[in-house]
């Protein structure tokens, strides 16, 4: 038996998640039988799509559901080694005892940090590639809306819109993202959603009207987007995070769907296995040759996922946000 | 010259439209030329979607924008014949000259009434059969919610819905409409919106989830369906009646549309130019065999244009709302 630490979630949040709803909590970890190996956790991932599952899916006392890159320490699989970096599901657990099912082998590139594998070359970065140019159906040269564009999805999403050929504008919410969007990523106009009002900002960055909104917002962000589509726009929606704390305004401008025949479409990272291999070389490739930038902001320690969560939503995060935990 | 009334609109109205933003004006007609025809009109279309186009593209004092059914009373175009029965879309004038353009000879089938060409037959059933066959992607068996499904496009996307072998659930907001809907049409559950709360009554009414919603309405119908839409439902928006006169509620449930993959899609009927030799021959089968069934409103008077155009947004039509004119 180790000792080990699990974060919890101890209540359901009302609205904003507070550092009450979550609990550091002390865990033994049992030998790895047979066809078992035991994992201990180098960095774990913290998302926005995580906060809609606190007022459903999440078992309360649980360990909170999450996906995470570690290092087996024992192997009683074959299909693992010691030393094997792997990534999991498995949640915010300090070291755990799995059979292997949902964890898989990390073939690293030596000339890429790990952390990428959590964010442009993980999951973060499909869903920005499948919602793209699947959902999307993004043609080379188009007008191209990013919401919360130097947010981890966001700004991997801007980017393949602009090595794609595209007009890219992108919103976010303080005049230091604006600028890295603006000096760094080499977007075609950048608007603080905070520093002034959406929908005329958006109207006058958006002369040629919008083809493609890569949606993260909802609320406000989508009413300001439906009227600049252009017929047949798509709105990929990978994210509504205005409305997962309870707050947001209703949306009004869904009329603007019927004469543009617009197309809305939900989706998931899960959804796009198939594009997986061309996925991995593109980004590879975009990563290595310096076409993706990316940020991060990396919480030290364990026992502050819950603070990197809360953080998430108060748009403290500059980039991915992720907890390190060992090397 | 022969002397002929129009219905002009004379100012943009401030919500509801009301009698005053509308005039009859009298008007001359040219002698037809060489190649033009002179029609008088039978029938005239009252729809919802002439709503937003008051706002802006109808132009001020020129004649209402809208189609109807005439008969070609003088012809010095080949094309066309004395006596024709023709579809336009000539707007909302007593008799007028034209080059033919815009004008097609109706083949009318002697077993139905002229009037089912204006909705069943014409572009009001090319919409409900497009919307939910094409961008609905209805599958035999599914299961479907039709909102004012005692609508013109309502009822027969209702029916072909029953046709090919769904659940079908509607909204209506009547006794009387409740009633047609149930004991003529035969829909699997209806619920009048105006006598009960819509989400708890469409959570009870499709105890299986929804496949395709039928969307008419927007607002609280949405918001209602939404949470209802099972994985990879289809949403076709043809209409949101509840937004056009500035009212309504806005939408809070779009982040349904995420975990659910749902698509939602707008459409009008002059998308389904290749559906539309498959839908005369199927809706004139089930026209004739009495499969789908039709209500009618006929105002006779062509003078009472602006006060069907004003009762179909207050919900006093039963069915298709007409002009009748002449015979």
């Amino acid at each position: 038996m180790t000792a080990t630490r699990q974060i919890h979630l101890v209540r359901r949040p009302k609205g904003m998640p507070v550092l009450e709803d979550f609990a550091l909590v002390e865990a033994d970890v049992a030998e790895p039988s047979e066809g078992e190996i035991e994992v201990a956790a180098l960095i774990m991932s913290v998302d926005p799509y995580m906060r809609p599952r606190l007022d459903a899916d999440q078992p309360l006392d649980q360990p909170l559901l999450g996906g995470g890159i570690g290092r087996v320490v024992r192997s009683r699989n074959p299909k693992f080694q010691e030393g094997d970096i792997v990534r999991h599901g498995a949640g915010f657990r300090e070291r755990f005892v799995s059979d292997g099912r949902g964890v898989s082998v990390l073939k690293r590139d030596p000339d890429l940090p790990l952390t990428v594998y959590m964010h442009a070359l993980g999951g973060t970065g499909l869903t920005a590639y499948g919602g793209l140019l699947e959902i999307g159906a993004l043609k080379d040269g188009e007008q191209v809306f990013i919401s919360t564009a130097a947010g981890a999805v966001g700004s991997v999403a801007a980017q393949i819109a602009k090595i794609k050929g595209c007009y890219v504008v992108g919103s976010t919410g303080s005049d230091d993202k604006v600028r890295w969007l603006k000096d760094e990523v080499g977007l075609d106009a950048v608007i603080n959603y905070k520093a002034e009002p959406i929908a005329e900002a958006l109207k006058a960055a958006t002369p040629n009207g919008i083809d493609v909104y890569f949606e993260n917002v909802g609320g406000a962000h989508l009413d300001a987007a439906l009227p600049r589509m252009n017929v047949r726009g798509r709105i990929p929606v990978c994210g509504m995070i205005s409305t997962y704390n309870g707050g947001g305004e209703g949306v009004r401008n869904l009329f603007s769907m019927i004469y543009g025949r617009l197309r809305m479409e939900g989706f998931v990272a899960s959804d796009f296995p198939h594009l997986n291999a061309a996925f991995q070389a593109d980004m590879t490739e975009w990563l290595k040759s310096g076409r993706i930038k990316y940020q991060e902001t990396v919480l030290e320690g364990f026992e502050r996922a819950p603070e990197g969560l809360i953080g998430l939503f108060e748009g403290r995060n500059i980039g991915k946000m992720l907890i390190h935990i060992a090397d």
